[in-house]
């Protein structure tokens, strides 16, 4: 059992506060020989990294990775490649203004994990939020992007399909879009109305919450296990430690329970390389195992604790304050989790990976042609 | 790791098919001393035993409870008690009609997790859905009992809050109503809507979903870990893993996307023991730690894919065919999960409480008076 | 973590005390599809069964074994088969006289768990010595039965080579003999040596320790990993984890602290299939990696706390107090340990088995040809 | 599971390559507030550190140890301490000459890992023996000067008390002797003895094996669980895992099985605070859980593999080759291993302190006066 680890077989450990010299994790369990360079996972960092819009924390991080262990290279390697050995990541924390928060140091943000660790620890590292702050997430999406590189033929990509009250249509989902806008918006015409709503939120020192979308294509058949192992349980898990997640949904999520059987089933068709399905309510997961159709998860991000409007609270002491949270913060911290979702998704898919192959051996699945 | 265990130092390790020779769990890491009797753990194995209304599948199983090990018992113990060894129970199968099964044997039920088992495990105990029936939820219920009285002070209660579209009117919320309808619905004009909606259900031979709310009061705050240890990143896990649940929320979970920082703030001013919160939009937990407000989880249930009506679907050789399924099923498979998703949470929490203990010991929360 | 698991992937949970009404185990992450018949576990219990001879406890357990779960038929199936769910096995306990144990329930055996569970947990069913009593070793041995079906081409054997100070001649190691004599030992003039020793042991209602071990053969390289989970780590662990056990070695073990770098070098030479070793110093195991030679373990087990010569103790009120222990006991435990050392080999190269095809996959070994 | 991680609720997870750029490891589970700088590690690291003397390594490391997380400082906590969070810990590699390992990259040193890590994985890291190396032992130490913070009042100590075939005499141990000789021997009178037989293994170029005892003192009873958590299985394990180990026992170990009950029976009689123990041939250990006295453990090391005699072998595609290892080698490695040893007992006790309170409280153990 450990706290900060996720996984079983792909197994990230991170260590980082917000404000501390550094950040970063261990990925234990990595099979060997895979390529990984540095850029492979600086790519993934940089979709996470702030202050790249006025729509997130101007904080300036470099967020540059160094690995410290576990590749190898010499002539015969061909580049550096996994050795099977714990990957250990680093990230230096560079651009920390811990006076911002000296107001904060007595005072709970209501919503805010602050009281919570105060009354758990009696210590708390109050600086941007400590252990606490969403900067931890660096280390998940490095540690995703390894886990991308045991998953060959599995594409993973996410969305923000609602910001606030207002969702996209759709009709016009377009990946590529995604891209395109700093909103990870797959919809062209919402990220336009999203960059308005979202300028307001920001001039009233507000904040909003989203909700995000993750779909992975290709997964194989098979992935999961009665009745604790289950893919969809590891998934929740994954996403709900997700700072200020407070909801999880596989395939149809809250809307299935509104369906009556005949609506919910996706029926199933011949198909070249197992059944074709002729829809995907399940989200891609029959009984906790995948069932070879794309694994769609969904999860809802609340509003960040701080904001410019005075809200009540109480201080260390116990006295009644009023507090209002200055210091750097994202309007909508449910964009920047679009990568986090991802890289939790990579991981959580390479740990079951992993997992079928310990039982099943790395033959095709049974009961598929070929 | 382990697939069919749940909890860390509370752990329940299930075991047992829907139509093999019996079922049951080993909890592992209870703290000795307790009282227990089976009866104890009978009484919630009762309120989820099928066959106590129409609305549930006429399988009549005692659900009968055996304790093989982990209690002792002499003049000097008054009672049985826990010893700190584990905790073995076990639930013989006595009213399985494995023939009603035969059609199914070669067929997947479309959203059915026959298809993963086969496709995983190239074998399948098809009678009664086997590992994956909902009947192991026995075995939870039973530990569950056994995690309540590890938490001293904690009052875990569950409803059901929506079945197919209708839900229920909160201003009617009453949890004595819950044990007085069949159906575990806390409102009772939702209760008797609901009662004639289920019987059209039933003779259409269709299923629908629902939503259960458990919630959990006196919770001490403090209870779960950062960052892959928090206590809403396991409860999300241990809700996930009921069948046939597609989604989890804590607290206003999804609709918390929609609020503004503002509205979401659980303000808190000071309180006799810790602060007093004014709201709780939180569902009782801050940065995956309990604050000491009640803990609130909501799952959605999809409608179980045993029906009447035809759909399409293959069977093991690939072959295009139609599938019925008859046999004894409940029409709304939420309705049970009441108790389940109580015990999950009971387990969750004894988990987190030893945890808890673990690193801080047991003195008063850090920052409570008293 | 739990206290009564083994293993991480070959995932083995006990319970029961030695006169509760049952003990057993549930085995998960068993692969599927394995052929698995109660008989076939059975014989491995007959051989740890009591009351086979003067040499061993005169209680009179058949040890009979039920499959509860995790295994189906039908005339697909050719017989019982592993479904890849967890196997959970029950052995009723039958002849407990728990009366003989009245004198110790407030009497603390000088080396005995006795006190140590009593200043633990505060209670004890000292019936037998509770959960301390080697008859949990009764489920060690029938999860082993399962792991060696995991493990084609490995065989397992164990024999006592010592009791008291009395070793065997080497040169007349013989395998087939260690059927043979009731003693376990696979030197036929030892063991006739031995049965002579020990009825003296026996008479004078004394206990004598041994030295049991293990070698498996036929064990693939490659099975271990850096740095915690090491082959001959877990090995130790669960050498370690049998009852009466103080010592254990792993190939030449403390007589290679004696040894130069040059006597101790295992050379090798070319072979067909991987190198050819000239010795087997290291027990078969490399950097805690197998290294396709046999693995051998040894290890050492005091006598039994339980005697009739009288003994200085405490009471449960800490009043002095002397001890003889009547009942029914061996007065070499480590002659029924072989096939309980035997078992846990078995488990844990099961679990590194799994554990290596998980990060590996299930090719040939790298740099083994063909 | 985790192949590089150590400890349950204590839980240690250690990174690096000999002659990678760095080594650390992140320590999760440490209870908060307890004090901690980096000068508390490093004395703990300055034992181990090579270079001290003529009879270890000559490579120059200064092992200096940087914590960046897991303990805050500001004025109100009277010096840095922990925090509750994850303690990551690292140290730079410096003195790396990686060429002089040019020669065995394509060979096999007899007895070393060199073999298995390239059967496994396909792909080592050959230069100082990468993650083989017993420099990886620098985090155990670094992470084992933590686990002392976690036990107040327990006393751990090593010492050589066997180099070769020469011992100690018991009648001279003297914990105060072993700082004052580079060989951690208790006995100044061997001391002397084994510098000179080791100026001779030196001048050989050759190797010698060692055995290594560490005691703990203070250690409360009731640490350890059964039947799998026991305390000696995780010492057996924990002493196992480092470099070269190939054998371990407790208390009496392997002698034990030559003694009769009576003989091997620590009395008890009345005492102030529990029970007084007439001897201690259990180690401190009763039934796998620990009994007030003190917990002894050896362990014996076997000589390096790293050796100026040239042996058989063969290289990486198979041929016949000989070998001589040239580079920076202790002759006795099982010198440095002493603080290792005591680095290992500490995080052992410190875990199992962990699951004692988890499932216990933090309470005076039961049975005991006061």
């Amino acid at each position: 059992m450990s706290h900060n680890s996720f996984g079983h077989l792909f197994r990230v450990t991170t260590f980082g506060e917000s404000h501390g010299p550094a950040l970063g994790c261990v990925v234990d369990g990595c099979p060997p020989g895979l390529p990984l360079r540095a850029e492979d996972i600086q790519a993934d960092l940089d979709r996470r990294k702030p202050g790249q819009s006025r729509f997130t924390t101007q904080r300036r991080e470099a967020d540059e990775v160094r690995i410290l262990s576990g590749v190898f290279e010499d002539d015969r390697t061909d580049g550096p490649r996994t050795t099977g050995t714990p990957i250990a990541l680093l990230i230096e924390n560079t651009d920390q203004r811990s006076k911002d928060y000296a107001a904060i140091r007595d005072l709970y943000r209501p919503g805010h994990a602050d009281y919570a660790y105060d009354v758990k620890y009696g210590i708390r590292d109050y600086r941007g939020g400590g252990r606490s702050s969403a900067r931890e997430t660096a280390a998940r999406v490095a540690a995703g992007a390894i886990a991308r590189k045991v998953l060959p033929g599995v594409t993973i990509r996410g969305a923000v399909v609602q910001i606030g009250p207002h969702g996209i249509d759709r009709a016009r989902f377009d990946w590529e879009e995604v891209g395109r806008n700093p909103l990870f918006c797959p919809d062209p015409v919402a990220a336009k109305e999203w960059e308005s709503y979202l300028d307001g939120i920001r001039k009233d020192g507000s904040s909003i919450g989203a909700v995000i979308e993750v779909v992975a294509e290709g997964v194989p058949p098979g992935l999961g296990a009665p009745v604790y192992g289950k893919l969809d349980s590891d998934l929740a898990a994954a996403m709900m430690s997700i700072n200020a997640v407070k909801g999880v949904e596989i395939g149809d999520g809250f809307p299935a329970a509104a369906l009556r059987g005949e609506e919910n089933a996706d029926e199933m068709r011949p198909g070249n390389d197992g059944p074709t399905f002729l829809a995907n309510h399940a989200g891609g997961i029959l009984g906790g195992i995948s069932s070879g159709q794309p694994v769609v998860c969904r999860f809802a991000v609340k509003p960040t604790s701080s904001i410019l409007t005075p809200r009540q609270t109480v201080d260390r002491d116990g006295q009644a304050q009023d507090i209002i949270t200055k210091g750097r913060h994202d309007p909508c911290v449910g964009i920047r989790a679009v990568p986090v979702g991802e890289a939790m998704m990579a991981c959580v898919l390479a740990d079951h990976w992993l997992r079928h192959r310990a039982q099943i051996g790395d033959g095709a699945p049974h009961g598929r042609k070929g």
